[in-house]
């Protein structure tokens, strides 16, 4: 891959810090800007050497990079798209701009109607992170073997679609490439609902009880110790599926709550070998 | 703690077959005897060291013993309860006998029915476990740092309660002593009812997409490769706690379902912030 001149990187938290942690070990960008809202954030990054140079003006931030990546909460995203569409002339410029939120019907759109036509955005969301999520967790390695989900439109620009898979690809990602639809559909299963799963289950149980919990409930309840802003962006910037997955689930609760009920050994059995027979094949 | 002179343990799956290396670890046993249903399982418990000797033969395998471990699935203890019952002249025997079964109040009272006045029968529940459930994975460090509960009644024989407490101990476990009420009310909560759920969630996820799940679906999901007979056994034999469990994981879930309907924002992101915060001070 061709080397980038500047990458800037808005929002440098465990996502935005391991992309320069992971940028700058395979060197695969001559500096690597990081641009936030706070100085103590930026800081952090640059103590962990995620990023060399870091400053909390966009302009000056974003000036001269080849790629930008928005790597901040989702209700972010767009204030950020605006003021970086007002701050360049992007007929002039081959800067790619992509983001790593988690749900992407609503960044693509929002992002395709304020960047003028003339830019080259490429909606992205890695698929790693952990429930500690500042830049003090940022590792190099964090992308390795993990999936990107890659989720071009009609309106992508070939190129940079190119590239912007290259890009996650020389940072040990796997990428996953998928219309915005189908993306939001699969993470809300996948991802949304086992966290909701996670927090509704946590906020379930008294203060009592919770402190003689074994392995099981940490293991089942770990991500709902994530960051509440994050989450609660990627649920309300994807609430249709969201809901859809919330309800299947239930179907599913139904089911063990009606075979407990009626005392139904076979059903009760069987669902719980199902479960277990899938559970086993993803280990 | 006085050494037993001989240690039966019934059932050498995880559980027993960790009792036994435990015991053999500490020599707090002069010998270890492993009784079984299926011989495969207790060739298994001989070739990891878990037990000296191994039977089919129930009669046999508890005679001399002075302590006896029921670690069998939950629906099986009471039938080798009846069969210890008619096999010993309990009058003359100080043998202690106790269990491994997930849920209580439904274990003591039937051995307390079942096994004569004289016998000394206490209830206890090792509070830990993997969903790797077969003697070879068992561990003689299983239950170091893992809390046990121990659930007398007013019926158990004090100085056996004293004893059966002592061991635990002695294998590195924390006794929790509580009543058999409590106890199941408890790990409804907190254990059966993540069971469930974990369940409920694989079983809600279609094939096309579990193949893209990260760490945060295999965490949440861990427990459903579990035993399907084991939990069964633990759903059914302590229903009304597990369908109270159910019903308030219910309303956790429907007020974030609600909150996303509406968009509620400040409310989902207080109900998210109150999980992070209680799941965090249990890390």
């Amino acid at each position: 891959m061709k080397k980038f001149s500047k990458i800037t990187i808005i929002g440098v938290g465990l996502i935005g810090g391991s992309i320069g942690l992971a940028v700058k070990k395979r060197r695969l960008a001559k500096v690597v800007c990081g641009v936030g809202r706070r100085m103590s954030s930026l800081k952090k990054a640059l103590k962990k050497g995620a990023i060399d140079v870091a400053t909390l003006d966009l302009e000056s931030g974003i000036k001269g990079a080849d790629l930008i990546i928005i790597a901040t909460p989702i209700s972010l995203i767009p204030q950020y798209a605006l003021k970086i569409a007002v701050l360049s002339d992007w007929a002039k410029t081959e800067t790619i701009i992509t983001d790593a939120g988690s749900t992407k019907e609503f960044v693509v759109k929002k992002l395709e109607g304020i960047l003028p036509k003339t830019t080259h955005f490429v909606g992205a969301h890695p698929f790693a992170g952990s429930e500690k999520n500042t830049a003090s967790n940022a590792t190099a390695d964090l992308f390795k073997g993990s999936k990107v989900f890659v989720t071009p439109t009609k309106n992508t620009h070939k190129k940079s679609l190119s590239k912007v898979k290259a890009f996650w690809k020389a940072i040990g990602a796997e990428v996953v490439q998928m219309p915005p639809k189908k993306h939001d559909e699969l993470v809300a299963a996948i991802s949304h609902m086992p966290h909701m799963i996670a927090a509704a289950l946590v906020n379930a149980v008294s203060r009592d009880m919770i402190k003689f919990v074994s392995t099981g409930f940490r293991d089942t309840t770990r991500i709902a110790a994530g960051d509440a802003l994050m989450w609660r962006d990627i649920f309300l910037s994807n609430p249709k599926n969201a809901l859809k997955s919330i309800s299947s689930f239930k179907k599913s609760l139904d089911a063990l709550e009606r075979a407990i009920k009626k005392e139904d050994v076979g059903f009760l059995m069987r669902q719980l070998e199902a479960a277990k027979k899938k559970r086993e094949a993803i280990l």
